[in-house]
């Protein structure tokens, strides 16, 4: 027979004898039986290094012998190297607060343990899941716990993947400096600016991005470890609630603090609502570039066509040569998918009752997709898009000298409403505002000449003077 | 003494003389002091007819004698025409199911009613707010039906709006139907097609909204009156349950209907969901279709401009000048409120409990406000925008012959890799696809004349056969 | 060498030779390497039928030679029996519109009909994967016609879900319709009611779930094949426009029926809009009749405790025998999971351009996603939870006798104000309804028995009369 | 003749007399003719405080006389008194940016000062809206810097509102920090905690706003004036730009700094979604802990009722003596329109498009309507719930009795899967964990009194150690 039988207070269950995992794994694969992601592992991870950590205290407090301890921290750091990711296929979106996950990492420690020290899985009279590999611990405080140190591991890369992409903007602003172009308010011809400055402001958004998201992980580094159940500590001796934060610590090399108050972080997720705020936010910028980019892209022949996007694959299965801006395309959804898991966080955030919030598995999932996504997609998104743009800068000049938006430059001179009027007369008569300006015979040649230099148009004061 | 005194259970409280309203209400506006709107008047006017049926079936059943029945409906009249609109400035957001609103209504009423008698307001013994006024009712019963009533009546009207949209769509479609233009896929240069071919679309989006939100209104047509506080009609007189919905039948002309399970309709909002979620769905096609107009109006002169939206006030206090397409950025952003309210509805719907949603005040407020919104916006569109568009015949002109898709007529005849190489070609070299296919001596002059017709490629089959 | 090298317009490739995908699909997965989820093999399969169909059609109209044709056909069939699962490896978010999909289909079809018909993989030159799998087709008619068609299965699939969770209430309705309990508005004590009228009234809104979603299938039946690039149809020859929707109707036995203007299905996305409208009010059922549950269940001692829900799994890795509503939890993540993509697809579906929508590839993700996700949700919620719940019908008289609500029905007979003081004196000097009165004498024993009796109280009409 | 006429390069239009707007104003009204809330009071009066200083730094550099400056100034102060409150009539929700609404603002002081001058409205000779009042100003950097100065002050006001309530519920935290109660995870019973407990969690929680709201104000400090149109700031001399943020900074005493780069800063909103995320962070707690306090409040009879919040109106229209948790369910209500209102300005935000966001008005409507909402909400729920807010000490100390949580404190004594058993057997058989244990003679009665104390468990610790 290739099974064994495991039993819990609610009867017996019949598990695969190669598995690790045990019954409460089992009922959690059938309970949550969903065409959904799986836990992502970057959680497991966490909560293995927990289980080490956990298990390293409980061996200097000699409330575990040392066999047993060393055998649970093997047996963790195995978890951690990935070596049993197999066993850990439990439905992301899961009931019961994180506990089927909690469980599952608990149970194939035990079991892996149980085989370090020679026994045999499902004999738990070795190493117990929960007396041993979970003790002095609760779901509700692991489990948090662990996000929050996997988030932050996330943001770190997210923020150093901004910090490139603001880099990369920033050489364009440079390299098109001094190529002038047409600006656009609301899709119309607005005043001329600097090609690089467009990039200018973008990088300017990307860098408050940046600076968002390294500054938030501040806030997640109180970690709740010690507060058990509801967060008053119950079965977490004093000693043990010290010790584990500070082995933490070691383990990471992260800055995390135990909460003076594990009550208020045990059941309050607003955290998790703030961080994700701050990923929407970069979801704006990044969709606010990458349909600028689109746009400023757009043609080749008929639209915009003042950049050119590096070509990344054909782009259709009927139109040959056509060629679409697919880096910012992805980039856009990414965000757009960000943007839905906020709203994912939030209702699950807003929906805790009383010591805890059933729905932490929902705002894991979410808020790990979210960071890994976007990291993901900032990275592409530089490496693919913006460090092979071009500029056309023939199309920027036509684009330019066709507009009228230069009247602007005579309102100090001729004032708001007479400047309309020639603006009005050029545009239906298709004529350029010099020569409407010549016709009607306000201003000498010089003074059309001094005002209307686009060049100076792209810096502070009043052209002409 | 400008004040009188009035009293319940919970104490005493006193009310400015002139006013109609009484304790309940004087209460819920110290309660919810909100800088919120106020209770839609359309629903304040919902609940008085109600209350004015109710009075005609309590008479009828000899349970309200004559003279107070008379009152009670007098003065909902007054209430219904909006002579007492000053007396309804409860906040929009409140709590209490709506209990403080149709308290408020009851007041107002019984207060008339009693100076319709003779009697001094605050008199209830002539006439009581809650034993005459609201006789057989319960909030529960009364508002959810109230708010089907007039969301019913903003349904026929916006249908109707959007009715008529569609035909000033139409009529565009017919203008336009013989001028070419350059199609576009994901803001690249697609295939060739006509202007109208561009509204036709445009008309076929509204006119599913339009069914759509014509079909819907059947889904609020039953009503729980007589169910009172939980749906089992305690207090409601089986005669009286049959007859108020008959009575409000013909004092409203729709087509209610009693539902058979009133606890149901009691406690479950899902049908303000899937309405709101139809507006959501109108939303997106005025997004679409709005941004579209802005990007084909683009310029005037460095932009796409192929079309020309009517003029309807000056853009810029800076660039004289300057016109933005104002009314489409309108529409753009009542669209994206009524996608924000949707989420209020669904947030709210979802948080019902057991027999009742104590929130559906948000409920009611953000889905007449979303329908309201709708409503003017679509006129709006079609008289301020839709109806004037021209078409800048010259620059779709310009803008197809630039391009190099007609590339693909030749798929059929080249195979798909030679036309992306004359394609990429043409390009390259800004030569025409013609002047390419020339050069590299494919195809005679006759075959390139009858495979590069731009007008035959605007309708189906493989072109030059 | 375990590499072919395949060829495009941007230039040269390498391919692992056992690969089926080609040039196009080797370019998507390293423009989109995101950690995200890979496109839905349900989207796949209907793009192959798509292909096979296209087979049929260009054969009969002799466009295609027969053995070319067959290969192509029973290639196609391989992938849609999931031969080729692994080749389809390309993220759910991507650039193109789809177009890295389709090309994808259409490239390990062409590679595994080479092989059919004795050729080696990228030898194009035998069947092309443009020329030939993609005859008359464009990702921009083939992706949403395949989504359309994946959707009404999955559709189909939900409403028979929801019939049986609509049953499998009803038959709690009837199982506890004799139990009475207490009603609760606000989770203030209300009026009375039974036991089976609560999962009647969930029944009722499971009922209108199955409803709306079986009817919204006929809005997903049209389809723009034939359509091609931008909905013009061009590159497709009548015939082939007119006998491929016969065809896809034979092989998918769905009602499905070409639209009349291609153009506008091209470009609009509302339609899933639509749907994914209705999923959520479905999603707001279900997250109201799990929050139900939870409320009703809570306890076993300290809380509401008048249902138990069938137990599924140890709750706790810390509390002993707690055992927690688990698949209600679920339920609920899965409906704010399902909220959370109705918010992408409606920003998706609003961004749609001009004569496409570019973001289709996170609509269809987001759409089938929260189509499996509800359809299993629905069936585990069933099985796991409502057809093993009990009432505890100690707990549900214990809480009636206890409160005070009885006193509505008295207003008939003392009015509101004087009930009102009844009550709070009841509640002040925590005596009954029942003793109050005979303090105060206001009833006889007979009226008062006549009139308290909690049984009539579930049903219209005045107690006591 | 009530009328007079003014011009602008579209025509002619007609303006009451007594208007102090002008022609552009006029336009909008109807063009924006939508049922919609009006601007926002707050963001007017910021304008005008601009529109002063720009005066004041026009009047220095001598670009105006003394005479004009000086009725501008004039004039101004008065539309910040709220003289004008009714010339300012425009929808909120408007097209073109806020150009609108600067015109509108420019028009009322022109208009004014000319009064102030001796002249008649209308006659811009004496003093133009554009040419004068609006002198080196764009709608682009004016209408963002007011919305920044609107902001500012009212997040000032909510920090102080949180602070307000964090005290509030410190000092229940106090008061009730000896009174025993029930936990409960997953509303499921859970171990024993102090009442006291439960209130200092809300506290810090509000703590954790109170800190963001208070911090994220640095973020708005940035301004964009003297960047005119795109930021490139044409028409604003240097000396301006550098003499107009510091008399503002004079007029407002706020910490406003010139951002160094103003072409970001008119283009990029990403700032204001930032704010609104933590706005929504902020409701997320709210909605939480009004939704506790409802639960612990349910009853007052058949729910948990181990809390009575202050009565504040009769709570049903059909049930006398029914109060309901009316402030909890208006906080919430508010609670989720911030979280809508987050939706449209994220929405609105990532809908800029190159040098501008054209929706920055639903940007400013939703953001400023969240704050006050909010602001007023949290004064309201501090005031008129939180401090009136008491324990029903006897229900606690039942629901903790009657629940069978204290076995938690055997795990370390016998083990988990024993534990499990003797809760199992105590819930069955309606038994105390205290009579199950000595049923079974497990422990000794010394060892019982010390593991089941339910004070001890309420700290860190082995129970019994």
């Amino acid at each position: 027979m290739d099974y064994r039988v495991e039993k819990d207070f609610l009867g017996e269950c019949r598990i695969e004898n190669d598995r690790y995992y045990g019954i409460n794994t089992k009922r959690a694969l059938e309970n949550f039986k969903l065409k959904s992601k799986t836990v992502n592992l970057k959680l497991i991870r966490e909560i293995a290094l927990i289980k080490k950590a956990a298990a390293i205290v409980n061996k200097r407090l000699n409330r575990l012998p040392e066999d047993k301890a060393d055998a649970i921290i093997k047996a963790s750091e195995e978890v951690i190297e990935g070596k049993f990711d197999d066993e850990f296929k439990l439905s992301a979106l899961q009931g019961g607060a994180g506990t089927s996950t909690n469980m599952n990492v608990n149970e194939v420690i035990a079991n892996r343990a149980i085989e370090i020290l020679g026994g045999k899985k499902g004999d738990y009279s070795i190493i117990h899941p929960l007396n041993h590999v979970n003790m002095s611990q609760s779901t509700n405080d692991v489990y948090p716990t662990a996000l929050r140190i996997a988030a932050i591991h996330m943001i770190r890369k997210l923020s150093n993947s901004l910090a490139d992409l603001q880099e990369a903007l920033q050489i364009k602003e440079n390299e098109f400096s001094e190529i002038i172009k047409l600006g656009r308010t609301q899709l119309m011809d607005a005043l001329p600016m600097m090609v690089g400055q467009e990039f200018g402001a973008y990088a300017k958004a990307i860098a408050r991005d940046r600076w968002r998201i390294y500054k938030v992980e501040e806030r997640l580094r109180q970690i709740n470890l010690g507060g058990t159940a509801i967060g008053t500590g119950m079965n977490a001796p004093l000693k043990f609630v010290f010790m584990i934060t500070d082995v933490i610590q070691d383990l990471t090399k992260l800055g995390l603090a135990r909460t003076e108050f594990p009550i208020d972080i045990t059941q309050n997720a607003d955290v998790f609502v703030e961080v994700s705020g701050l990923l929407k936010a970069c979801s704006v910028n990044l969709l606010k570039i990458s349909n600028d980019l689109r746009l400023l892209n757009s043609g080749p022949k008929g639209g915009i066509g003042e950049i050119e996007l590096p070509m990344m694959q054909a782009g259709s299965s009927i139109m040959p040569g056509k060629v679409n801006p697919v880096i910012p395309e992805m980039v856009a959804q990414v965000a757009m998918k960000v943007i839905a898991n906020d709203y994912a966080i939030t209702i699950a955030s807003s929906s805790g009752q009383l010591e805890l919030n059933a729905f932490i598995p929902l705002i894991a999932e979410s808020l790990l997709e979210s960071l890994e996504l976007l990291n993901d997609a900032v990275v592409l998104f530089r490496e693919k898009c913006i460090e092979g743009i071009k500029v056309n800068e023939k199309r920027c000049k036509e684009n330019l000298e066709k507009s009228t938006v230069l009247v602007t430059a005579l309102v100090h001179h001729i004032g708001y409403d007479k400047a309309s009027e020639i603006a009005k007369k050029a545009l239906e008569s298709d004529k350029t505002i010099r020569e409407v300006l010549r016709e009607e015979n306000i201003l000498s040649e010089d003074e059309i000449d001094k005002i209307l230099n686009p060049y100076q148009v792209t810096k502070p004061g009043i052209p002409g003077k």
